[in-house]
């Protein structure tokens, strides 16, 4: 029978009640990293004198054994991993040794430990992910520093910018997500085993060496607070919400650019899908999934925050609800990030359209105003009101002939004011206006090329980082492995 | 080579593209209605003289065919079932003859059809749940309209009631669920097929006898708006948002109930659970799942509700990832249905632990106040100021002293004024008061008994009604099956 | 002292808890309906004989004056609006008879009672506006049945069609809208009022009564439901949900057509603002806020589902909180649908330049494949492998070189198969297209005005739908004037 | 007429319209924010040579005098406060003048620098609340490292505990919280300004120099991203979320305390209201409210993001929809915390009330089990399944009895294992029970003094780093001053 339920309750669930709470499903995520804390805690429990050598040998020697043979030879009737995974164990080296493999824990801090190492692989594959898709901006922003475009302000065209000043707004949007995900990961990495049930134990345990072992930062310390708060799920689930919004945007002008009538790109066949109906058809499917994904994030965001409102201390079964979908978002996430890299990569520019849409729209009309400015005195308000009349009258001006728009405050012709013909061209010419945008952030090619530079750097800082997370998480392991593999060398020279 | 995009496009995706664009997985739910759509569509065709006889037959045998085999035998490197099927079928009875049964159609409308039809019997399966919780609500009240309990306001004890009382709040807001979840199905079974892409087809299609076919109440004119609208799926979950904080609120209301502390129920064994390691635990996991659904349901909400958010028309793929949160929604919000009718079924209801709460905390200072009222003539309100300055002493009233509540407002005592001892004894008893409630709605239990009758009637007609629904799809169902047998038999004749 | 707390407490909240409490500020939409709710609670309250002619006549002149004077002159320390109107009305008229006119009921159901009554006047003027809106479609859709334009997938070009036949396409959704909100009015207009607190009362009052004064449909009956449920707001603002989806799906297509790249439209200077800086622009800032506010709707629901999840029965002040969110969205809906028919009505369509767009990004595709099928008699997926390869090629064709396609399946010229160059031409027309598009739903002319004739019906009937639930409302507050001043006559010639 | 529109547009909004569009009340917040950029701009463009001191001076006394007038007196029919104050500028010194303060710059780059400022003076204030909440927590757990309580887990007894542990719960999740604000504050306190419409200006601006005089902590580099970026928000109300759950959690706890049943605490009567209808009522208003406006702030979460998806680059006018929600956040979530920190300074802790509690639901026996298998060797698992059996039993056990449990796995008394009465008895009491759990985090008397000191350090710590961010703020604050007021002298000098 049940090995939790045989003392406490007498009638067993029916199918239909069992699928409504089992996490079995969920937790495959988890299957090997309930391995490792049951490795760690063992070997924990030994240091401490809570079990003794041979116990500990055995129940080593077990857990080797269930790992090796995967979840899915575990008994699935049970409600969890780690209880089945505890039953297999009883089942392969008998109750009286494997039963003390739970002493001084409980499936509380078991499952949040077990969570927060899974998700801190996530985590750090996210980062890498993020990382390699900022180069790829900075790839494809190096080759388009002189692509001229219509940089748009409510979708209309605004001022001319180029494909790299655009690519450039992405990488540093993703670059504060880099930031972001890196303060999850911190919060995450934090130990809540010891914990038990939330009341921590009465036996002697270590939670720095468990701590040590697993490779985690530091302890978390409260149990009670330990074993239930989920404030690091929501906080990673906000990332990735943050993360989604500025890919659902790249993707929005990929689908954009990629229409008919603005024509700026073409997508590489791989990322795009035709019609069954419509032979002609080549559709952005990928870009518009990205963008529909953000949608699956924001709702996992919302129904873990949902599931955790107004819940008492400590643990509650809700809890177990917020699980899968931190998982499934995370996937999202990650894969929306592989193919936002793959599109922008892989995508055609049509450098030629982009230029010519440059020329609609009065784009420069700014730069006009401000040569009026910077060539007259009169001030900018003023300009921007003459500019604003020609633009309404639709005509395109080389001099201007103030009278036609009646306006009060200018009485003569501008030229007589110093506007010379040679400023006006030059106003009006998108490569010129460009090129005058010099400052800090600005589209001037030399000032995009240092900002690709310096954004490159600050790639390279992250690359490392992740190297010391994984290096510390590789030693731990070790450290484990370690104290695994000496201790059944003693034991075997003891036997 | 993939039938769809040998044509248009010259690349493959990736494994990784692959997973993230396939709907495979969430397309399990439709595959049955697609094989019925197909039927129906092939059918229609013949009639309409765009395929002969023999085409027909040889696809609704192929159709048949691939419809036994199951949706495990098609090619998972199809991007959704439809295709999958499509080509399935091609490989059975060559492209030759397969290859016509797309004609005039477009998966745009084939998918939304799918969706209708698979989502329209899970529509009338939760009906049938709603109206069956219902009924587990009216017949544990009927048992209950004399047993007293405290009724809260703020969680705190307010007023005397019972629990018939309590179960019947519940019952009467899960039959607006059932009115809203009516109207739901109403908007789903509406017929886009024939829409195709969107701009319907030059084929000459009959709209109206697929509608027949399929048991549809009506075509979904508008074909631009038939492929592109998803406004059933989000009155659809909004509907179950509505329902699971219900189900939430009785979830509250279990766990509550199961503490030490209130102790007015025990739950079945079936729907609790115990601890790993606090052997003494037997906890309300089940009410907890179900509390903690509500988070699940309301993301979904929030996912359907982002993902078609400012989508230009007609179809776009963002439309593909909201369908896998309807179906999420869907079982959790059946399963809830099931497991609360379970729990209140099964409770163990502690008559006299409700009972003495019933006498904590003055709950029946309202009445106190109201008789004070009806026997001295001093309005409410004063009386209102009397009893609450009573209640800061912390005193239970037998004789009210004015002097000493310092009260300007009366200055003798209130007996002078016409209260007798045994009012205020009658005002004091928790059965008294409770049986003078009698008007509508309220907790007497004879009005209750009223109120349960009422309700049960309702529920009659709910279930006729949902009788009635069965029997127009299962009648389409049979006139499809007529029309297939019947025609395979024409043409056996013609062979 | 505060007429509420002056009994059972003792210290006042300081101004900071005093701001967190109060809803003074939300009160302000209730006011009114709060003042009728009190009118029609105390003539009830004297027929019931629980009051006498002279009380009732007293304290409803009284609260003449207290409508007349406005909520600003309301004491703004109390907590809510009911208890400042009570408290000003016992200032006017004495404490020995205003304080009587709380008898048998709370604030829990005067409260929601004025939610109820206040919501139906919005949901009422909503449905106004909504149908409103969709005539405006009509009379847009009347004029462009002849406007050929590219309808998109994916946002990409995919089969021509008419400006009628989208514009068509947002109606029908909007009439969906209608008939999901006329459900939200149903349940809304349900009467709570007799609830009292939760429990009913002793006192004899007559629910049908003040249902029929109030003009509600039928008494919300289980009084621990009618005072906590709040289904009827989530419904609400679920419908609201819907809707904006809907209007944030028109906004972006508005701002899509007003871009230099589509320049189908031209949206009035009404609906346009410009830019600080550049002064050539002229942006569609109305449509990019309806699409925003889309958010604050959204946002809205989720705020009051999770405020109502998991709570107790009965009333908990959470849900106080839940109101704001109401009237937000509520303001928000009605002012958006509004401007989306304002800027309908007054954008200027650029019909040209829509159809030049037709002939591009080969959109006939379709019905060359279609014609191939009709004409050749092979199936439709091989046809459409041959229409796609030739769109690859970037041909448009006229005669069909198979042997360039070097696909096996098609070894000869299809004209030898019957395919004539007539046909191909005008498979490739855009007008001949759409005008073989005639069925139910379809974009040929004479079926979209057979759809608009049979939609403005519709409107019709919805027109007279809203005023029968006018007049049912005009009807009941007239009865409560009578009753209201009969009676006051009946005192006059008493006195 | 409107120095905007005047040039490009000629009709103008009706009432409706403006209503829709203005954000004129949402700016009150960030008036003051703004007059203190108009002035670092003006002192920048006189620094860089782009306007003359003359015209410095006087747009800076201007300046000077619309911040001393308020907000009140702009004019109410312009769409924003930037453009507002501007017009205002220009009728005190005229348009020659006044209309060159605009020069380099945009509303796009102004409101989000304006946002930014306004935000980090929210977050600075809310950063002290959050480290008040803490002591206030530490100076309540204080006292009540001895107050032994029912430590549940699905709100069953589970575990003794003290309330100390319990509030120090709280406090650690508040302290991550203060991380994650933060971290917040950080990505807030960044410079957009110089960024324009988001192509940056041909005017030689400094941005260095407006981020020194504004006491940002950096520029926000690429111009594109910095006018369109709002993850800022979106972060910033996530952090919110994360908080308000905690805080949610705490007011779900106190309610609970709170009722007849659990009766743990007594708030202050500051805190609670009372009935309108029930005078013996006292309710935990407060706590429902802060528990309520949890959803107040999840929605405000769901708004921005929904708001932000999916828009391209670069400004849109969704964004002015996105802002309100922010502010609205920002204030509920201040008072909740003050709210919280209010009501667990002030409240009633009933200690006997909670030990007594403790003695109920068998909560020591997780001790039990630990103690058996310490006494006799046998393993947890088998342990835990004999004290399960005895809770089954309904059994206080003092020696076991394991025939009664009919388990073949135990077929002795365990007492002749060694399991010795006194050894039962200290297992059973729940002071020894706590004093036992002295691990890391555990509830351990001296254990949680640790705790408590530790934590201690830990917020002076963050008072410190609070304290500094306002010193660099002050000191730009200073540094913008003196540049004004120098240069005021120098120009007086000059004149």
């Amino acid at each position: 029978m049940n090995i939790l339920r045989r003392g406490r309750l007498s009638i067993e669930p029916d199918k239909d009640i069992m699928n409504f709470t089992s996490s079995m499903e969920a937790d495959k995520r988890i299957f090997d990293a309930d391995i490792e804390i049951d490795k760690a805690h063992v070997i924990m429990l030994r240091e401490q004198g809570i079990i003794n050598d041979h116990e500990c040998s055995i129940i080593l020697k077990g857990l080797e054994k269930v790992g090796k043979d995967g979840i899915s030879v575990l008994d699935d009737s049970y409600e969890d991993v780690h209880i089945a995974l505890e039953a297999r164990l009883i089942e392969i080296v008998g109750e009286d040794t494997g039963g003390r493999m739970h002493s001084g824990r409980s499936r509380n801090d078991e499952v949040a430990t077990c969570i927060r190492i899974a998700l801190r692989q996530e985590l750090i594959g996210l980062l890498e992910e993020l990382n390699r898709l900022i180069k790829t901006f900075l790839n494809i922003a190096e080759k388009h520093t002189d692509t001229i475009m219509p940089g748009l302000t409510h979708t209309q065209h605004a001022q001319p910018t180029t494909l790299s000043h655009n690519l450039m707004a992405h990488a540093n949007a993703i670059f504060r997500d880099i930031q972001r995900t890196k303060g999850a990961y911190e919060r995450t990495n934090q130990n809540p085993l010891g914990s038990a049930a939330f009341a921590s134990t009465g036996f002697p345990i270590s939670r720095e060496r468990t701590t040590e072992l697993l490779g985690f930062d530091a302890v978390l310390e409260n149990s009670m607070d330990a074993v239930s708060t989920r404030d690091f799920m929501i906080e990673t689930i906000s990332c990735y919400s943050n993360l989604m919004t500025n890919l659902s945007r790249l993707a929005e002008e990929l689908i954009m650019w990629s229409t008919s009538e603005f024509n700026f790109i073409e997508l590489d066949d791989r990322y795009s899908s035709t019609s069954s109906i419509m032979p002609q058809k080549k559709n952005p499917d990928i870009a518009e999934l990205m963008r529909g994904k953000t949608g699956t994030v924001y709702g996992a965001l919302v129904s873990v925050l949902t599931i955790c409102k107004a819940l008492p201390h400590s643990y509650n079964r809700d809890l177990q609800e917020a699980t899968p979908h931190l998982w499934r978002a995370t996937d999202t996430v990650r894969s929306a990030v592989r193919m936002a890299d793959g599109m922008v990569r892989t995508m055609n520019v049509k450098k030629g359209s982009m230029r010519s849409a440059a020329n609609i729209g009065f784009m420069t009309a700014t730069e006009l105003a401000d040569t009026i400015v910077r060539a007259t005195g009169i001030p900018f308000r003023t300009a921007h009101h003459i500019v604003g009349a020609i633009a309404k009258a639709g005509k395109t001006p080389s001099s201007i002939e103030l009278d036609e728009l009646s306006l009060k405050i200018i009485q003569e012709r501008l030229s007589d004011r110093g506007l010379s013909e040679d400023a006006i061209k030059d106003a009006l010419d998108p490569v010129e206006n460009i090129g005058k945008r010099t400052i800090e952030g600005g589209p001037a090619p030399l000032e995009i090329k240092r900002q690709i530079t310096s954004l490159r750097k600050k790639t390279e800082r992250v690359e490392n980082d992740i190297k010391q997370i994984q290096e510390k998480i590789i030693s731990a392991s070790r450290k484990l492995e370690d104290a695994y593999y000496q201790f059944l060398v003693t034991t075997i020279e003891k036997d």
